[in-house]
């Protein structure tokens, strides 16, 4: 997962896409970069780490121009490696391009083959690079940037939502799924486009509207053109944006992420309701959640955990032998709250239950007498294939398990997940425009049977190899 | 302000106090240290920045020994200073000194005359090392360390709580009126002293109870002594620390902060109530404060204001132009939430009012219809001489105008303030253990009319002139 | 200019090469890299700075493998641009690429433009990654790197040593006029090629020979092949390496260095003999010169001028006001050396005038009575297209100025540049052999009237316009 | 050993001190500090590397002022300790002190006592806050600086140059024996005192003289004046200032030390000439001894061995089984110049033996026929208490072993040391001017049987135990 914002501002753009870098922040934490555009050079600067350790002012005061992109990164095995780092940037018969792009292609396999058998090198092992050199290679039989992009979507399978920087114009463009978020709003002399609308709150500008699936929308010093470019059936928005990836005060394609999950709480609370003391959310992923639950309930929202704000990048957890206290160095359990309570719990989801585990070990040292864990996504059995790096398969603890099996295993009193319907109806979205391929192992694109990468991973369903990082 | 700690274990201290001074890093954020001894010498590392920051896994592994001593400080102009970072260490007659110190003396100024008289240099500006001279003085006539300390405390003015490591032993100490806080626990193979009950729990020891005022506690290989060595008149809690300074899952002289502050919240309903759709606290320092309010009203917790989670110290902050935007790249407004809503914010203090009206200016952009602001603090009128660094007194917003001013000065549509008798109510403490010198201007300890110090601070009531930052 | 290093070794690689590029230091202070082969993956890593700032024992501990390559850049504006830095890396078709290239191509633009007709894009602005295209390119109708090599050395024109990785194989080729030095050398369990034989010398290795002019050396675990690729119709070596740029302990096709340089300082003499008091150096790079001088003509070598050797990348030169002093604080004059002296002040060349002006003030402020510039490098009269970054044209002084005015200009009572029939001699080698093109602006390859780069360098002679930094 | 130096200049200080210490680098490599004042503050700065290490511009430019000092610190396990690097700084009744100083105390011991026994703490282990203490003391009666200056003088044992700021008021002094260096001169707009003559050529002022032994300079905006505060019995100049220690461009009371060592390889010819190719210098210690050696000779001056001149102290070494490699990195033999040669390699002294054996060994295995090795100073047969840190007596290879063992030891065909008559020829001086005691055991200060310092060395001549570094 990450975050991608493309800014033309007629005052310069580097301070504007480092904060909304900043307000994307969560969208990947692994490595940052901003790459601009100043009507003769790129300017870049791209590094490991957070926003505010990637750049300073002196290092914004040299990226200048008008236009420019940004993109922060989430952690994955493969961002270790600097060239990975994006925006990936090129030059391609005098013109300069940089693209950012958070998704993930499903035949990056099949395109590099085909463009490697034509003497293609890649200089990255990402999708980004790819999707230049399509753009490139159609560019050898037409000038139009916007048939370029339309000719590189036909080729491009899976999730991609990208901003892509050619000299002083911003080009970006959503798959025709719209699996991954992408909207746009007004700045004061310019225009933003961005994974979420947060960014453009972050710099006080006006909201216009989600990029439609299959669209092309244009910004540059002379305004803002929007261009349906590809035909696209319908959305299939990533329902783990809504139940976890996205902040909580995004608006994603019309609904608050905030609203969405407090309704999954409410839903909680009337799929499972116990008779409990307090509610308390897991900090920071489960409070929208517990505030819908306690409101249902009426039954008093209390934080049974407080979180340690100072843990940052470099700070050393404890080893192995103490690993159980890593968590507890992270969480304190406010014994006041807990002692001889029951207590019910409430998270956003569940993926190898590891950490659930040690949660409920110290909300119990705490002296909690029962503690009812409530999850706010149904059961994940099935990988992502299209963005988000969730465990594989076989980690998954729901994929082989059963709810009581997982409510064993985790140490509580009570474990309930909210069923698929509700969680449907609390997105307020039609229930096809949705992708919910984690939960059910269907997915809106034809995935498994593939041809084998041998280099990083598989796309066989039920054999998906992922090296990427995890993130229970 | 700031935070220390001193753990003796015979498995090492390093990494204990580390975790510790991670526990306490909301007492102090300017810079960190630890002092270890290991039988022979003292280890030592300090820096400004945060505990994160400034140690990493080959430090703690050089800090050697079973002893140590550790501290967080404020930020404040003197610790720019290198020097002035704490502990504090020196020799004296072979024996190796490192003082961590909480609080501020109010008699700095003659101790330090009294001890040039006589030839004593200052490599410092601290208060700290004039606690070192008068203890290496008395030993001059003397080798008891409990002798030495009792005589020290006998010349010192002001609030402190120390951890004293000499060689092998830590004494920890607090001031005979128990401003600032300082409690014990028992660790696995060792003792911790410290500023909070929240390091105790970091390291999964067993709080055993507060030092008390006056009181001396001696820890090392073979246990822990605890001696009243000095006579002490009653308690007098820093209010400061149960309204903001202390974390919310401290117990602090037997009362947990989480709990007072929800009571403050109550009150603060009952005091003033007001029909509104939600009740929202400023994050982080009014969210139990604001779940009082919501119990107690019935109506909906409900987060307006989204704090960015990523703000480190070297974040870029908007310039002065750009200033109104500070607030609003750290804090997004939840416009679903807001929209034509009347809102009441709550908040721990005001201070000058800045903060809040930039707040309030925020939430009305994003459309709130009625904003009531609810604090958990009466006006603050005077300043703190005994180690809360607040603004000067011409610059406390409370300090010359009345609540309907400042109410019209933030913009709010209401504003109430706790009741001083409620705030103590809902402490649990009697009256005369607490000291509310910030809101009566009247303290515990004599201060005014005293010498003037040319060096950094007059204490003269009325005309205190500190180079401290301010934090509102 | 820049030094190249490639290494197989079954005792592993980094370690050799961090060592071997540290001798060839002096061909590239900007930038350093290294990439390593460890039969599965590569490993890589480069930033700007000098090779001890680069790495550190860490770094190369994770650079794992049996074979790798290894760069030293010159400091040029281009170098700044981090993806500029060498070894460039690639995959194609699952084989994983790394190239380390020394020269300058003179036909770029023509093969960039010829790749980009065929959509290829480009993530660098060097030389060194349309080598890499071509290579793939011919790997598209072939499987045989050395038939991709010789068909890439048919494209080519200018002045390239490269060592090229091929998975666990290296490669390494010199242009079929052999212009930069490229040798190669037998390790304990392995083999070395590089830029100069101090690195062979460095790691106690046996120099075995240069490479001959299109010349291709294999070399991996099973050993060592050399195959005459491409047609040589005899050296073009480049005269300035061996007046100033090799190291003085280099040997050269047969010539050491050292040597060279003390037969010019003969010839310095014996053209233009000078009754004077000592013979001085200017350090370091007019040493062996000097001592060649002061043989011949019997005066005492005496050093006028000691060398500050603590000068780093972060040392602080005065500002522009105090410039003049700037020469004062790397190079202090010897009072007792100089004080009514005659001296004979010899240097290896003179390109823009402006250090050598300085440095004459200063001997002349020590009180010099006569200063006799002798300078090892006939007048520089054109810029080099074939990868030594001299001054533009118009900046070269002797370009427009008589040795007399050249003389006035830089204050010396009297100057003498070595003559070119002296300098030849002086090498041993056959004038053919020899590129002189920077002495006569006659270049073995044809330079001039070429179509304009807009990018960087136009390869017309008269107008060349270089941004790349000046060396004076 | 360590550089001093203070300055005042009405057009600020900090630069120039930055130049100053710079030209002292050599003095000691690891730490530097800076202290300045500006009419009301001291600004400070100071932390372990080199002086180019140690400070920016940034940093240069926040230390305000027209008067200060700075230190250059020699290695040694003490300065590891943060709190030990100088200058040293403390504040007394309102005054700001800063010391800078260079040498050694022999009564440190005793005095710590003395004060310890007034209740004196001791924030580091230096030698140069007893310094700053003796005279705080005698500003408790006195409010002379210049008598509290000699009281001090009367206390101190040993060798001591130092640089003392009394807020804008340089004092300097020289201890009454002239062991260290000590000299002042005037600049654009003020004054310099420094250790070297060669930092006062760095700022193009102009050398005034050397301070005398006993003598007390006080510089400040009103000018120099010049009191022989302490009655001196003449001068004990350090000997191996000459042989070793200083720059050899500069001029220590009243000599050239190039010159010096120039003498000193004239009469290593004359004392033991013998018949071989060239004279090759150990670079760079005997560059000039070695030309010295050639020109009484007649054999030619040629560089048998390049040093590599990008050594940092970041620099990896190879690890202890290559460790023969190491100098190997450091120094490349010129094989055209050596194979097949008789060669004299002269250096200025050998301490423990082991550099010397390894040079000897590369110089062989390049192919010399005959290795004659000439030594610039005479055996070095005890340790110095004042002020060189040079290796134990034990160590000293000289001081059990008899020249022809040393000669086998080292593995070189003869071996000749300078003889100490001529040693003392060469310096110019009447050798009751000079301190040899690390030649004879005897010392211009009575050492020995002193009582034992526990803490780092024991003053007992035969069983001095060091914890410094050494430095062969």
């Amino acid at each position: 997962m990450c975050g991608i914002v493309g800014i033309t501002d007629a005052g310069g753009v580097s301070f504007p896409i480092y904060y909304a870098l900043y307000a994307l922040q969560h969208r990947g934490q692994e490595s940052a970069g901003i790459t601009t555009f100043d009507g003769m050079n790129l300017y870049k600067h791209k590094a490991q780490g957070l926003v505010a350790e990637v750049f300073d002012a002196g290092i914004l005061d040299e990226l200048k121009g008008n236009s420019g992109v940004g993109h922060v990164r989430y952690p994955t095995t493969g961002a270790k490696i600097p060239e990975n780092i994006q925006p990936f940037y090129f030059t391609f018969k005098n013109r300069k391009f940089a693209i950012a792009h958070n998704g993930n292609l499903t035949n990056t396999w099949q395109l590099k083959e085909e463009y490697e058998s034509r003497g293609q090198i890649f200089c990255t092992t990402t999708d980004t690079e790819i999707i230049g050199n399509i753009i490139a290679d159609e560019l050898t039989h037409s000038s139009s940037i916007q048939d370029a992009v339309l000719a590189c979507m036909k080729k491009l399978e899976g999730s991609y939502s990208v901003a892509l920087l050619v000299d002083d114009t911003i080009y970006a463009f959503r798959d025709p799924l719209g699996i991954r978020p992408l909207c746009f709003g007004k700045l004061n002399d310019g225009y933003i486009v961005c994974s979420e609308s947060v960014a453009i709150d972050a710099l006080n500008g006006e909201f216009l509207r989600d990029v439609r699936p299959g669209e092309l929308i244009k910004i540059n010093s002379e305004g803002i053109t929007c261009t349906q470019v590809a035909e696209s059936s319908g959305y299939s928005h990533c329902i783990f944006e809504y139940i976890y990836f996205a902040r909580a005060d995004s608006v994603i394609d019309g609904k608050l992420v905030y609203n969405v999950r407090r309704r999954i709480g409410q839903s909680l609370h009337l799929e499972a309701p116990v008779k409990s003391d307090i509610i308390s959310p897991v900090p920071d992923s489960g409070i929208a959640h517990a505030t819908g639950y306690s409101e249902s309930s009426g039954i008093p929202y209390r934080e049974g955990l407080i979180k340690n704000r100072y843990i940052g990048r470099t700070f050393i957890m404890p080893d192995q032998k103490a690993r159980e206290n890593a968590v507890r160095i992270k969480l304190n359990p406010v014994k006041g709250h807990i002692e001889n309570k029951s207590v019910v719990l409430v998270d956003d989801s569940i993926v190898r239950g590891t950490t659930a585990r040690r949660i409920i070990d110290i909300v119990r040292d705490a002296g909690a007498k029962e503690i009812h864990m409530r999850v706010g996504s149904p059961p994940i059995k099935a990988p992502c294939y299209l963005g988000v790096d969730m465990a594989t398969r076989k980690e998954l603890i729901a994929s082989t398990r059963s709810q009581e099996e997982v409510c064993k295993h985790i140490g509580a009193t009570s474990l309930h997940h909210v069923s698929i319907d509700s969680l449907i109806k609390a997105t307020g979205l039609p229930p096809e425009d949705l992708c919910i391929g984690c939960l059910t192992g269907t997915y809106p694109i034809k995935i498994g049977e593939e041809k084998a990468c041998p280099r990083c991973i598989t796309y066989k369903s039920g054999t998906y190899q992922s090296a990427l990082k995890e993130f229970d």
